[in-house]
């Protein structure tokens, strides 16, 4: 454990996290962000540093008003993610209990495959582990499974927009695609949060080594 | 080591195994399920959970009747694999000690790019690795290894009439594939299963990559 | 640590970063080499040896001038990376705090599906890591990114001239492609260097699977 | 470390090697086998076993004339590899300080995709890290390297005549692939054999992916 807080506490599922995360290459050169809500306190990840190498106490702690309530040491010299205005914007519209941004290849690749504002799942068993989150429940692995995709932007803060477009067109998906860039997705819990970024990336992945094969479609 | 048991009761071996298959990508996003036969008892991966995380005091055992003989406490909410009841028809109609259910996406792959009901092995050292399941010793390099190909339900006990109806067509085969889903693949001892299961992966892997390069056949 | 000196000595890190560039194939088969500024000594690999078995008495220590500080015992029978006037040739041309040899597969790839001198990058997020380095500041991520690329030469120190060159046509890069060897690249610390490689790895790997999957550009 | 023996010692060698092989893809479902020649002793791997499990003590020590010197207690239950004659026969023929066999994917693929007796490769940098085995040196990374194909046989003995053809027809090779099987490959140490070992497997893969990506020749 990385620190004398509960062994489920954003302190330490944060840090070791981000060690998987660099490890599995959803977390390359810096990039990609954590948040997980822990009672009525967000845990943020540092910005533009080595993910791998993150402590405890390198966490930014906000209320879900963007109301600063800790952060690291000014010695440490650390800047809260430039993503934090997203995730707060997905913790007000969407309430979820930890929302992850990655940098997954295999998510930056199925959004420069499709040119259009949407990539569709379906017939594929971890269909399954994607829940709906408006209606409630999760797939069946028949469903078609809709993710939005919106373009990039200079600045993370630019993306709410497209992003809150995204979230009313397609109230049940659980995570947005940003086009050329990655994904932010989320669950009710960091359990649920992480299962479902590990669901999307295999999904992904299986889609574009079917097109690499000339599978265009899953009947 | 995981728990007090022998190194190689399945209260070791399963956790071990399962934190293996997390890393290689044979259980992501809680999928994908494992079981153990050890005396009369056939020890059984709970249901939905980050399957690395799994520890010796979570698993489910039962008699291969399906009985319950144990589960881990109630505190910890855990449910029993849906993956039980095909566990226990391959064990009742194969008589394995061993029976694992993973989500290898080269295993997902592989059933997708074939739309007929079977996949064909052949020309391939790793293929001396699969077992003849009831013809008895394993294959030479140059045999045919067919591997039937199921489709797939919306429950995992739904998937017991079209696995047994491939158990009986293609009485040597020590897996059966799901459509779009994964493997259910089974051996004499849990080491054997692990064996066969690493021996199809590959083997699933070179055909793809074959096929990639543009390479129908080997001769 | 790999020894009794402050945890970000090169004696330190580049041992540690050996071992994660070979484990990610960087360093695959005795091939790459990193050199560290600290303070006013350039701290240099050995060559030919297994990278990730490199310890904290094994480096070669120089000055900016190429003139030697000290190196490991004679005992050990290690050479100095032949690498070192390539090295020592770019701290004088862009006083970098690190330059790093990396033998990436995806740089080499890169290097040969590009006839010209150039590789351009853009609408990629991950192009925001890479700085410019006469101009300041970090890259937009629709900035067209140019990497140079120059042929290989049978020594290492034949590469010099082209690098010279390559680095007076694009001063704003922060690496060289090496065609159909590898990378040479650089920050202003060797946190901003291990970021950098992380960023090119990863823009390189997109390019490379989008080509694959035959997205030829992406708008 | 393995055992009390000395670092560098095949007791510990082999075990420490088996586990990276495992974990890299090299010697998948028991698959490859690893020697290493120590003052006159062979060392050699037991036969259709869990690699990355194998133990100082499972090893099997024979002269170079193919006398058993020690073994396993025989309570283990273990067989010597198959691929012991294989070895002998290189280790009396080419007189190297290991040979090792590997089922890497990477040269099953090659071997397939080449109809041929030889595969060719060059204008890599890594080749220089390939031996010329008669004449002495290394290899420029503008030389033609080849290494000679065999066809597979049903037991690994049948192997030989090929392999001696092989090694007769192209003098300087310290490899021989065999087709759809995996690649013998020896150096004038252990460490000299791990890093051709690993030159060849990236040389391989940069063939294979520059074939993926429609590129037939490199200029």
């Amino acid at each position: 454990m990385d620190s004398d807080y509960p062994k489920d506490h954003p302190r330490n599922v944060i840090p070791e996290l981000c060690r998987l995360y660099y490890s599995n290459g959803w977390m390359p050169g810096s990039g990609g962000s954590l948040s997980i809500k822990y009672g009525e306190e967000i845990y943020i990840t540092p910005s533009g540093v080595q993910k791998e190498r993150i402590q405890s106490e390198d966490l930014f702690v906000q209320t879900s008003d963007g109301e600063d309530i800790s952060g690291p040491s000014c010695t440490k010299g650390l800047r809260k993610s430039q993503c934090s205005p997203v995730f707060l914007n997905i913790y007000r519209l969407k309430k979820p209990g930890a929302v992850f941004h990655l940098h997954s290849k295999s998510a930056v690749l199925v959004s420069l495959m499709n040119n259009g504002n949407t990539l569709h799942l379906s017939n594929l068993q971890m269909i399954k582990g994607i829940p709906k989150w408006t209606t409630g429940g999760n797939h069946k692995f028949t469903d078609d499974v809709t993710i939005p995709i919106i373009d990039n932007t200079h600045t993370e803060d630019g993306l709410i927009d497209g992003m809150v477009k995204a979230m009313n067109d397609y109230p049940d998906t659980c995570a947005v695609l940003v086009r050329g860039h990655g994904i932010y997705a989320w669950g009710h819990t960091w359990e649920q949060t992480k299962l479902v970024c590990e669901s999307y990336d295999y999904l992904f992945d299986v889609m574009l080594q079917l097109r690499a094969a000339g599978v265009q479609e899953i009947r």
